[in-house]
This record gives C-alpha cells, structure tokens and sequence, in this order.
C-alpha cells in the first residue's frame, strides 16, 4: 500500500459534516440525585405530587378560623380555647371547631377545621386559653397544598442541564434517580515507538519523548462531557495496534488516535478502516493539522488527530469537542467569544483555514483624562471609541508546529478564513477561549529567565512570563505587547530610552517606566571543588575544556561577550578568535539554570550562570561580574493592578 | 436553655468576615496527571528536562551539513552520499561527514556532525546518493533540544488550575502527579423529624416532606469545588443529632446544618457548638435567612444555615460559597455577573440586605428602522440608548420563603442594600448568575397549564414557563415582560386588545400579537365506568358528590363559572347559591391534572379537567364544553428565535 499523502484535502466544512454524519450518542442511562448535576435530563419530568403536600404552616402560632378573629387587636384581643398542638412531622390529632385554637409549629400540618394561623409574637398565653391580638383572614400564613409544585405540572423539561437548583426541585418532588443521556465514551489510542508515558524513563539518545497528546486528548474529552478511556500505548507493533484499536472501537462511542509519525502507524490505520469500517475523509484544509481521518470503525465513530499536539488539540477542539458536546448534550459555552485587537499585522496566505493560538492582553485602565465625566454619571455607556480601547489586544502565540507546551501560554484561537492574505495590525478578531472561565493574565511579561522573576511570579495571580531573553524582550516592549520586559545586563542600559508603540496606532506611548532593579553576580559555573581549576574565562580559551553557553539573546551572554571582548584587547586578538577557542561557545541553552545542569549531568566542564544557581545545585562558582536586571512597565499600563503587584512585590524582595 | 431569637442581628460583613476567620482550607494532595484537570497547583513546577530532549528533525527528509547545499537549486541540486537512516524512536547509529546525509523521519534524532535537513520533497534518490534541489541554512527544519522548553524554566506557577493544555505541557514534561490544593471536605447534616429523603415515601398527612437542602446544597457545594459528604439524617432525636454533629466535625473541614424548624434542634446544635466549639455569630441582617450560625466545633468550621431551602440556598451561595472556592483555590466566576434593568418597581424598606432571586429575559431582536445604519459600517459599537435596550429585563421570582422550588426559576440574585427603599421600573441592576453559564431562557411563557403547551415547549431549547394561569398571564403580559402568554377560553376573548407596556418607560408597545390556537375540551373527569352517573354540573348541584375544583386564575375555572351562572339563569337562582351546593367548588387546585389525581386517589368523586387528562389517566369524561387556547406574544419580542420555535412547533403540533 502506498503511504498516503493527503493530496486532496476537504474544507473545513465536510470535515464538520463527516463527523456530524457518525453518531456519537451513547443513549440513555439513570443516576441518582447525587450524581445528577450538570448532566443533561432527556425526558420531561412532571410532578408526581403536591408540595407541599399538604396545607402547611408558614410560622410558630396557633391554628384557628379566620373568622374568630374578626376585629381582633392588640388593645381587644379575640379569645380562643387551646384545644390541641401540632409539630412538624406529625399527623393533627384534634379537628378545630368554631372559637378553638391548636397551638402549631413552623411546618407543621394544618389541624382540619383551621383556615389561617396566628402567628405567635401576635398572642398571649392565659391558662388553657390563647388571646390573639391580631386579625387574620382566610390562608394567612399558610402554605396551601400544591401551592410549591401541583401534581401534574412541568418540572424540567428534556434537554435540562441539572443545575444545583433543579437538584432542589427534584428532592422537592422526591425524585431520586433521572434518566439523563450516557456521556459519550471516547477511546484514545497512542501510537509510535518514540512515545513514553510521563512518570517513566525517557531516553533522549534514541529520540523519545513523552506522549503529550494522550492525556492533553483525555483532558479535553472531559471537558467536553465525554468520558475518556486511554488505553495502552500500541507502538509501532502492527498486530498490537491493530487489536488494541479494534478492542477501543468494540468499547467505545468514539475512537482518537493521535498519529504516529511513522509510514507504518499509517498504513496499519488505513487498513484496519478500511477492512472493519469505512473511511469518510482524510486530510482537512486547515492549519495547523491537515493530516486528520474521519471514519467509522466496526460500530464506533473513529477520528485519526495529527501526531503534532499543538495540531492534535486544535483539531480536537475545531472539530471533535463540539460533536462530543452536542451527543453529551452539553451547550457551546456562550461566554466563551471575545473580540480584542490584534496587536501586531499578521501575514498569512496559505489559502488554508489557519487556526491561531492567541494570548491576551487587557489594556492598561483608562486614563483619568479621558474617563472620569461619562462614568460619573452611572449610566457607565461607552463611547464606541473607548470601547475599542477597552478591547483586549490579540498576539499570535507561536512556537513551531512541533511545540508542545505553547497552548499553555494561549488563551484561545483566532480562525483565519483561507483567502484572507493578513490581517492589519489594531484589527478586530473574534477570539474562541479555550474554556469560558479563561481570564487574561493578570500581567504579561517578557524578558531575562532570572531566580529572581521567578520568584516574583509565583506571588502574582495568574501571571504569564515569556521568558524570551533579554533582546527580544526589548523589541516586544517597542512594540507595545507586554505590560512588562525583564531586562539583564548591558542591553538594559539605554532601554530606558526607546519608544513604546501604541499597537495598531501610529502613535507610541512613550518611554518604558522603571519599576525597579536588582543585581546578580554572574560567572561560571564548575563542578564542586573545582576539579579543573577554573579561574576565569582565560581558563575557556587556553585550555581544552568544555564549556556550554547561553543564547545570544540572554543578558549573561551579552555580558559574556563584552567580557571577551576585553580579554581579547588585552590580547591584541580578535573576540572572534577567542570565541572559536572556546569548545562549546557557540552551543546557547535558553534558561538560565541549562548549562549549569548540564554540568552536573558531567556533560561539561563549565557553564555560564548565576551565583544564586550554584548556591541551589551546589556547583562551585566562579564570578566574573555582577549585573543589574532592570523592570520595565510599558507606560500605556501601569497602572494595570497585576504591574502594581508586581512593582510591590519587587520593592517587598529587595 | 432558653429559645434563641436571633434579636441581635448581625450585618452582612460580619458573617463574611466570621466564615473567613474560619480556615477550611485542606491541606495538599498529589493527583496523577489524569485528575488533573480543574485542579489547583500549590507549589511551582519547574521544567526538569528539556523538551525535546535532543536536536529533532521536523520533517521527513535528509540530515546534513548545511555548508554542503550552499548554492543548490532545482537547476543545480547538491550530491550527498546517503550513509545511514535514523528513524523516530531510534538512536542515530552514524556520525556524519562533509558530503554526507542521512535520510531521517519526522521527530528523529539528528545525527551528530548535520546541523540542518532537506525536506523529502526537495530531494531526488539517485543511487547510493541523494540529489538536494534546495540549498538550507544551519538549523532549518530542526527544533533543538530545550526549544520549546528548557531544563530550570518556570513551567507552571502556584495557584494555576489546570486545563487540558496545562496538562499538554506536565505531559510534555514527564510529570504524572502534581502537588494540588486538597478539596475541603464538606459535611451536611439535616436535622427534624419531618424530613424524608428523595425516594422513600412520604406521608403527608402526618406533615413528611421531602429533604431538599442536603441534596440541593451538596450539589451547590462540588459546584463550588468542595466535596459534600450526607451524613444520614438525624431526625429530631437530641442524641443521634449530637452523634453525628461531631462525627461530621472530626471527619470535615466543614460541616454544615441546616435548621430544623423545631426548636429542640436549634437547642441540641447550641448546646453542642457550645461545648465543642466556639459559636461567633448568629442570626444575620439579610433577608431570606436571618437566622444563620457561625462558629468551630472541635477542629471544625461549622455554618448553621436557615431551614427554608430557598433561604438556605442563598445563604450558601451569599457566605459559605465562596469561602469553600477560597479554600479549594477555585477563583469567583468573573463572567458571572450581568447588568440588567429592573422590570417592575419593587418595593422593600426592610432594612436588611435584600438577596433577590430573579429572572432573566432577553429583548427583542433589535427593530430594524434603529439599527441597520450603524452595525453595517462594521464596527459594531452600540450607542448608549441602543445598549440600554439591549440590556436583558430582570424580574423578582418569589413564591414565598417556604416555596422550595423558585430558585429552579431564576436565573440569578440582585442584592439589594439595606438602605434600598424602593427600585425603579427601568433601573440598571447588576445580577449575580447562579452560574457563568447560566443563560437567559429562549423564551420566557407564562399561562394557563395545559398539556399542549407542555408538549410544545419540549421541542424548545432552554424554554421557561411559568404556569400562573391565564388571568394573571394576561396581567404580566400587559406589563410587558413575558414573551409570550397563554390564555385559555372565555379571558381570552378580548385578550387580543390590550396595550403591552414597554418596562421601565411610561409607553406602550401596540397591542399582543395572535400567534396560533388550539382548543381543548373540558369536564368533569369521573372515576372509570361513571360508578355515580354523572352526567353534567347538575348532578353536583342536586347531589351529594364530591367535587375538585380548579383555581379561579385558570381559564377552565372561568367557563365552569359561567356555565353556573347559565344553570342558575335557568333555575332563576343566584350562581352563588348553586356554587354552595357543590362540596369543594372552593377548594382550587393549581395544575391542570390536579383534580383528576384526586379522584384517582379516590379522595372525590369529580374534578375538573381536560378530555386530555381523562385519556392520559384512563378516567371516564363527562363533557361540558370546548374552549379556546390562545399564545399571545409581546409585541416587542414576536422576532426573538424562541418565540418564533414556539410559533412553529404550534403550527406543527396542529
């Protein structure tokens, strides 16, 4: 069989009807009342009974006729005969005539005879007597019978999502089991010999890695109201793959698999559609995730994501998650829509659906120059000026198809039309958040991978921090993005002079504010005890040991750089000699404790890093200078309350 | 002891502050991967490893040097000797030399000495060689390990509840259990002898009814990402209740009571709070619910809440609530609040803090003649006066504090402030939903209770019909706030010309708009095979029968008492007379089956009612007459999509 290579990709929209066309539905089965929230009834419950079911007293008093009491008041009280007395949870033992009273309490049974009651701050004790201060008419603090719920009547009707309150409505009616609709039971199958589930081994050498879509998959499905069954991961074994996969279409509603990237994985899929069930689609025009099959297999829906898991969950979430609601009966999360403003223009072209992992960003609050007088007034309406300034600006989010982790730092996704070429920068889009409880980070920084940023976040709620570098950080900032740039080293000298654009303007807001600084003591970092006796950065150059760097876009390195740059003055050289004498310079780690771990992996013999991470890992330090990391606001927020905490929080470490 | 009175009440901030002085928090507990999701971090979670874990290539193709391709194109490809093949999952088994390639698959290890890759599809086999048509910069189509994240990064911080792609990324880090916030442990305790619990049977007659706060308020308390625990009744027996007050405290975090009515529970709940604990607050100046206990028991927080489930309920939701999503770390839903505009005056001065239930409906589609202009331009910003209207209506759901079930009827809570005497018709008000994914009804009906309309509105998504009859469904329809209303015979007649108010403004919206009929046939539903020959309202007249009768809202009511008032014309008699003759004519039930059940039950002799219900119930009928079911709909709302479903499910239905 010739591996497929999904030539004629479908739109978008067949692929929504290919899977409409499977039923997911799971039918019908009863819970109990405690099980019951948030599931979805599917037939009408009517009330089986009166509540009350029976004639009930609203207060502590007396049952009496209202008639008794006619022109009764505080200054002639009407005198009735106690006769009896009645509590909740008990039948009336007496029945009321003409000028008697029983004494009642709260929830208690109405005696016959009696049409209203007294309340008992209304009466006076007087021996076998009750004098009764008040008049009262006819079904006066009383709850008649069926006055709640009649027998007969309407109580939830099907499609109801069980709610805490109608749990309330159906113990009212002593109802304790609803037939509700089954959650759909959705199989997830993992393929590819590189795959290893987290919580054992990986081995890197021989290329493998843990398998993320299993459990992101499984996740999801439970967000949708499915129930999620992962079963063993399949390899690249044929026969095993193709069992455990048939084994999931015999047990399931719907069957996942997330692709293995090798030829093999593919063919065994195909074939086994192809034998035990029928292939509807393969290949969507969307991006990222063409690669995506639609089929039944024995008597289960199947649908084959990409192996990719930023394509895999857009997949999922674009085309599966909304099937598996609708059988679960759950309803599209409404909330779950907001427009902002794309931050900066995006191109595209790619005459395919493109499917944008987005973050946000909230503006700043607005300034008192422009707001005050509207609000004051309390009607709290808009101009539709301000309202556009209100929006949330939108940043693409994008690592590379081959990321996993970079959903994480997305709120939601923009869908890109396929003949839209780009979009303009300060655009309004339409974002779909992951979830409707997804909130905008309450800061959004950018910069230096720092100890010390670090623990600065972890006193905010819900920060987020691209820990993007030094450099980058500063261009994000001209941009206008983030409410904040960490910046370390000599780069962060003149920042504080650049011009903070306004996105989607041609206007910038001004000069980064200062937030604050502190210092840290870099060098390198060697082995406990210093075996090699490492001094300095001469030790690098003039002798044979390995060495592991930061990237270029790191403070550290740029202060290694100049650093070099002297040494190489000092030597009448040129920086580039001395840096190709260094084994491992060109070699750059992304975060700040990388190339110390791998010298305690022994894997080098120095790496550059920071005094306060050979203190943690306990490696020998050796300084070769100290450097100030800067805190830059953009000026357009801060006053954003997340920038305040994070300000605060500076000030309370220093 | 003497009866507690609740005189000294104390305001709302005290009881927030006395449950927040309480802790509930419950400690820390590792979760596998799997249950995760929706989990709150306590600690930091940095990244272990880099992922990947090694150079990657990222498609299928050739690793190589990218020196070598230096200038290839189509016209002139670069020639590589082919020295090995390393696929997914495997060790690379070559090293590789200038001139050399290997072909490699998607997700491999790149072999040492390449430092890019050619992609398949830009490459020719030719022989033992491979014909490169593209030239490469170092590092094209490779993801280096650590690119997407690098060994020491901050992964996730504390206090992030988990989603599925938090879950990608501890999946794409190999972590399979994570340090979480505990749930806190929550348990109910129901007190008094006249509760029975959901599915057992109650008897009414001694004054049983069915326990609605323990399963109500459990369910509001997983809502709030707590773990209920019911403990087994307690009845009103001092001992047990004691029992299983301080079981529930030596096992929970929390336990919470709600009242029996009677007053040796509020004595046994005193008296143990009392030696067991501390009690720091009771009674609360909030209506419904005055009467609410704070205080410990043993290692305990304990809340006493009111005994009426829909005080109970709003207490919970007002103070205890958010406590237990403190504790669990879940944050408040933000999207839970809605500004609405008050349907009605509403009248209070009671000088405690009101917490109206109420109900929400959405306007109308906007009228064509006010909008078109600005929405076409694209920008979508509302003027303010268009944004008022916009604004759903929002209308007080009371069936008084002993009704259990309103709360299955509203859509959220105003709080209303001591100092309130009154609000406007009109008046923006802010609405705390039950929940964010509340939605406002499709359609909000209210009317006669009848069977087809039962069966209409189950064609409807997320309908609301509130069963008032067709007397006062003509009121609130004049008021201008149902959509839709149903009127059923002779009330209906000049139905057709009311004026329909516009709420909140001294307008009218033209008169109701006639959306389709159907007509009922009505009588007396006797017992199977007629056992008292009846046949027609003269036997009750003139015999000794019992009769069930319907309340005088409903439209059946109205045509029996105009066929009396016809038999009394004939008799030349007063109707009133006739009406005395009838045993129970005064004895009004609510719903429409209602007087039929009683003659199921044996407990009269005939009820009023439909052809309909006769069949349904399989009891012999006696017609009197046929009337008309009209659906009326609000001028204003005839576009919204609900009211159009329920036109066309009329239509259908007919």
């Amino acid at each position: 069989m010739d591996r497929k290579e999904f030539r004629d990709l479908a739109p978008p929209a067949e692929a929504h009807e290919a899977i409409a066309s499977l039923s997911l539905e799971a039918g019908i089965e009863r819970v109990s009342l405690e099980d019951a929230r948030g599931r979805v009834l599917v037939a009408r419950l009517d009330a089986e009974l009166d509540v009350p079911g029976f004639d009930r007293a609203t207060l502590d008093g007396y049952a009496l006729r209202a008639r008794d009491t006619f022109s009764a008041d505080e200054a002639d009280p009407a005198r009735l005969a106690v006769v009896g007395e009645v509590h909740a949870g008990e039948e009336p033992a007496v029945e009321l005539e003409g000028g008697q009273a029983v004494e009642i309490s709260t929830g208690a049974v109405m005696p016959r005879g009696a049409d209203a009651m007294a309340p008992v701050e209304r009466t006076d004790d007087d021996g076998d007597d009750v004098l009764v201060r008040t008049s009262v008419a006819p079904g006066d603090n009383v709850m008649f019978a069926g006055a709640d719920v009649a027998a007969g009547e309407r109580a939830l009707g099907p499609g109801t999502t069980i709610t805490p309150r109608d749990v309330g409505l159906l113990s009212a009616l002593g109802i304790d089991e609803v037939p509700v609709r089954k959650r759909p039971r959705v199989g997830i199958v993992s393929t590819g010999d590189e795959l290893v589930r987290p919580g054992e081994d990986v081995d890197s050498a021989r290329g493998e890695i843990y398998d993320v879509n299993s459990y992101t998959i499984a996740a999801g499905v439970e967000d949708a109201g499915g129930e999620a069954v992962l079963y063993p991961h399949a390899g690249d074994d044929r026969e095993e793959m193709e069992r455990i996969l048939r084994e999931a279409a015999s047990e399931c509603d719907l069957v996942l698999s997330s692709g293995s990237t090798s030829a093999s994985a593919v063919d065994v899929i195909y074939r086994v559609i192809e034998e035990g069930g029928e292939l509807l689609l393969h290949g969507v025009r969307v991006k990222p995730g063409k690669p995506m099959l639609v089929g039944r297999l024995e008597d289960s829906a199947y649908v084959g994501l990409p192996g990719y898991p930023v394509s895999a969950m857009m997949v999922f979430r674009t085309f599966v998650a909304p099937a598996i609601r609708e059988a679960a009966g759950v309803p599209e999360p409404e909330a779950a829509t907001v427009t902002g403003r794309l931050a900066r223009r995006e191109r595209y072209g790619e005459g395919r659906l493109r499917l944008m992992p987005v973050g946000l960003v909230e503006p700043g609050p607005p300034s008192t120059a422009s707001s005050g007088g509207d609000r004051a007034d309390g009607d709290g309406a808009a101009t539709p000026d301000a309202d556009t300034e209100r929006a949330p600006l939108v940043y693409p989010v994008d690592k590379g198809s081959g990321a996993t982790t970079s959903l994480a730092e997305a709120d939601g996704v923009v869908e890109v039309p396929p003949d839209v070429d780009y979009l303009e920068a300060g655009e309004p889009v339409d974002v779909r958040l992951f979830s409707p409880d997804v909130r905008p980070p309450s800061v959004l920084g950018v910069g230096e991978d720092d100890p010390t940023v670090n623990r600065l976040l972890d006193r905010l709620e819900n920060p987020r921090y691209l820990s993007v570098g030094s450099r980058p950080a500063l261009r994000r900032l001209r941009e206008g993005v983030p409410d904040v740039a960490v910046v370390a080293g000599p780069l962060g000298d003149d920042a504080g002079e650049i011009a903070v654009s306004v996105p989607g303007t041609d206007s910038d807001a001004g000069e980064p504010v200062d937030l604050g600084s502190w210092e840290r003591e870099w060098g390198l970092l060697v082995r406990p005890g210093n075996p090699d006796d490492v001094d300095g950065v001469a030790a690098l150059i003039d002798r044979d040991l390995r060495f592991v760097n930061r990237t270029t876009d790191s403070g550290l390195r740029t202060s290694l750089d100049r650093t070099l740059a002297d040494r190489a003055a000092e030597r009448d050289t040129d920086r580039r000699d001395l840096e190709r004498s260094i084994d491992g310079y060109d070699v750059g780690l992304r975060a700040h404790e990388s190339p110390a771990r791998r010298v305690l992996a022994g894997e080098a013999d120095a790496g550059l890093g920071l005094a306060e991470t050979a203190d943690r890992l306990e490696l020998e330090f050796v300084p070769l200078g100290r450097q100030l990391v800067r805190l830059l606001a953009n000026p357009d927020r801060v006053d954003r309350d997340g920038v305040r905490h994070l300000e605060r929080a500076l000030a309370d470490d220093a």
